[in-house]
């Protein structure tokens, strides 16, 4: 089962990562692309990588990009249009009341379309992260979704060959963002074809929604397209090494994967911090192998019957026989 | 602007409040309905009262009903079908995967609209606080959303007289209940004539949501119906007194009701568990009065220029004189 | 290592669950004792039970609840005071600012030192959880600090025989108790022999914690006395079947335990609301059992040698290879 | 009341306030320390600023900023040492479990503490930020926790001039710190001559506590000795302006200030992202005015009253009236 889906990484997880206190970052800062693609060629199984837009591609670079992650094997699985690491954007980007800015955002996001086209990549990532607000009465919330409406579907049209993702956050840069969670971000594409859903697992913890409800809605919706793997404590996205603390919401969300016939990217996009990166995007992807061998070794069915029994100790039973336990309950000590 | 909306409250803020540990409740037990109606009466303004279906009002007392809250002078604003005080709701009721169980809670509903339609009362609410999971592994998510959506299709075409509402909460009484925020009830309630959603304020603060937020995204679906008023800490369904604790954000809900030309109910609905009932619902009705009166007095007009402006600061001197401090900067100590 | 534990449970686990919304319970309601007893019985390894003063133990049965539970071969390993289930405790027990109430408060508490040492029972648990307040300006928190010290040296040194336990929480039945963390009791009891903390698992959680963290504080200030299981989703006290959620944390919980040679009760106590009461507390068993074994099978020296490096990716390979899975990291999909 | 206090401000208020998506920071960057320094001026009021040791301060110019915050009229109320800016703090600072670090982070504050000396300032803050653990299994708790006291006390005696707080917090940029809460604190430092807590109120909010709760306990405990003003929504530590969104907990905060006769300094700790800096200060210490202005117009007696009643309903009114509403609860519309 694992084998069928193709595993990505966000380049930067091999860069330095930086919070607000350590701005220059953890890790030896500086790397160049081609020292983290280095450090990628060193992940068994690494499949591609999501490039953030004028970051490291760009009109200047793009040939040589194309033929660099050509030669290094990786596909390029994502470009992601920089609407987030500039000060223009803080007040917002695609739902911007300044019309200015909006019209610059969307011209970011074709560039990025039309540069995932010519990288032979089938989408880009909108994350409105900066559109939202950090206080009550600060935004008007009909004309920043109408805004936001007008904007993608405008950025959908424009190529046919490349989708256009809307990737959901609850918070962070803001308090709060407009696109907080699954249930939004449908509302927010319905009818605008060329569109689907990122699904970032630690995103949808921190939306208080067990991701594979979510990952079930939005497939129900179809716009399940694309997902970002990692791992949080529910209050933020702290984006941890895969399967560091969810272990059974992400035995579950593996199952409605299998489920709902998800075949896209398996994208880690974590930050370690203090760990070496290699290591940590190794570990991630062995993580996810070790939950589909969990759930293959169980099977399906037995699976769904568990689930269609709605008994928590059916449940309870199922969950511990999958981690290797005795699913038994009457055994003596 | 105060004067425009009704005011209601669920007949039980004026029993005895349990809890899973007091069960029994606070206050006085035993209340009868004359008697918790009589205790409303000492509620200036009051225009009407929410029952719960089977508790308050049934097949045998509908008449004695409907006369003794003429006689009181009370309108009847809401019949809630009892979906949720028996053990036979426990796994779910509209969601439930045992077809009789369905059968029986669109059965529920079906009376209630029955008895609104003779009460002259024109919603019913249906909290589906049963129809969730407790654990991961414990629900199918598609079958119980397409059961949801059959279930109020056909109780939202029984009597076109009788509006059909849905109250969304994320949790409690299953650790998550599947229609849990203001996003979700839009989607499940598309293409559904005759719907259309309670906002509980309390539970959009616990659904994470940011309640003015929330409110507009229903209004412009269409789908802002009746409001549940309360307060809580965001962690829990408190069901605290009216603006205890949120008088900012209540501040912007009020300023949107307005602002989206919500006419609909205010209505209580709170557990003063420890608190004189008379007491805590004259206190509640005091604070909203407060902020219509605070909005009223700095003008729609200039609230709005701040939400255009986005600018924090701008808001920090807004609100500070709406609760009637000095907006200006640079005063001397 | 299991072995070396005492198991416990808290006798309601075998009766029938309630929430303040279906108040007599999703169970089948009104077991005795005697039928309670039965279930109890069906549990492989079950040692003892909590019993709480006047519901379950009380003048006139004291001789028949200890031949009784001699008879069934269980220990009464807890006697808990009620200062929760009666409307008279609403505005607090050992802190109501009501010196009779308080006073009845430590009657209750010294009645249920004197039955646990007539049953040979070496605790109490004192939770306050009606002591503390759901609004703020509603409490003097130096005043009822005090009011608890003072009541908790009384009860303390009123029988050397029972040692007094306080178990903290940080919410519900309040939206705020006094006592709410680990390090708020190691204050509480400072300086007051023969007392100590009653962890409950899930309360750690809601309170933010770490529970192998807090554990270790206890410990390390020499109060870590006893302990309840359960498990929830960190937002409230769910009573959730053992490591249904917190598979990891739980491992770690069980080391340190191991490490910080805690050799009291394990004691259930979980609300299953709506599951078979004997096979939750043998599941949520199994689950212990699982944990001590998984633990044993890596070996609590290379455990330790992890920690000691503070490493994240040394921490994921361990937790994937206590799960079953492969800890190496460059292996060949 | 208002005046008895010192109004304060950490010096990069006034500068450009960055986050880990927006690394160049939202204002105007490479603000100098003078350019920072003139944008102070214009806050009326402003007494004294927060500096950071390397940062601000250090070997070379501490002459110069001696004379420079002189000449500006203004005081250094708090040297705090750098212990969390550079990756080699990644680890962990005082409670580090490599001896060289450690030993590192000790000389940070003995030098911080010199300066402070030097400068005619009374405090250094440590903050232990770094000190903690982002997975389960990454930390021995009481390896660490002694550490840190061993730390603290070979610092605390130091100079005795120089009074050593401890600021807590329970998450950022660690998933979780050592010291987390205020009781944490407390514990930390008891029996450590010359230490006391920094309480800054957003940790505080984001650490589940009442903040006037947590200068209560501290103050108790003879710990409060200095706090930090700022706002958030009690999930993250927003550092939004003063008094944006808790208003009641502000009232109350200041109220059991006064209560409590902390005559300490109030500063500002926000980070104005998108916000004009000057504005910001000025906006949060009119708020700390109106604070204290309506709680001297109702009369802490009044207020002492209310909270011995521990009615909620008498609160709900204390605070409308506060806010400048009805307190009566028999009006008519």
């Amino acid at each position: 089962m694992f084998r069928k889906y193709k595993l990505g990484a966000c380049l930067p997880t091999f860069g330095s990562c930086a919070d607000r206190f350590c701005l220059s970052g953890y890790g030896k800062g500086g790397r160049t692309m081609e020292e983290m693609l280095d450090l990628a060629s060193k992940v068994e199984g690494l499949d591609g990588l999501e490039l953030v837009s004028n970051w490291h591609v760009n009109e200047r670079n793009i040939r040589y990009v194309s033929k660099l992650f050509k030669d290094k094997g990786f596909e390029i699985c994502m470009i992601v249009p920089d609407l987030w690491t500039q000060a223009k954007w803080g007040n917002g980007s695609i739902a911007s009341s300044d019309a200015k800015i909006r019209k610059q955002a969307i011209q970011e996001i074709k560039k990025s379309i039309d540069w995932a086209a010519e990288l032979g990549c089938g989408y880009v990532d909108i994350w409105p992260g900066q559109d939202g607000y950090d206080y009550p009465f600060q935004a008007d919330y009909l004309d920043a979704w109408k805004r936001m409406r007008d904007a993608i579907e405008e950025c959908a049209q424009y190529n046919k060959k490349v989708k256009v993702l809307v990737e959901y956050k609850i918070k962070e840069p803001r308090t709060h963002c407009f696109v907080s969670n699954a249930a939004k971000v449908i509302l927010l594409l319905q009818g605008i074809k060329n569109t689907g859903c990122l699904l970032d697992v630690g995103h949808s913890l921190a939306a208080g929604e067990n991701m594979a409800e979510a990952a079930s809605l939005l497939a129900g919706n179809r716009m399940l397209s694309y997902l970002h793997l990692n791992d949080n404590y529910r209050m933020w996205d702290d984006d941890l090494l895969v399967c560091s603390i969810h272990v059974v919401e992400y035995l579950e969300l593996m199952y409605w994967l299998l489920k709902l016939k998800y075949d896209g990217w398996l994208t880690l996009d974590i930050f370690p911090y203090r760990e070496e990166k290699v290591a940590a995007a190794r570990n991630s992807f062995e993580w996810i192998r070790y939950l589909f061998e969990r759930i293959e070794k169980i099977g399906l069915d037995r699976i769904e019957k568990v689930i269609k029994s709605s008994d928590g100790n059916l449940v309870s039973s199922l969950i511990r026989e999958i981690l290797g336990g005795n699913p038994r309950l009457n055994s003596r000590r």
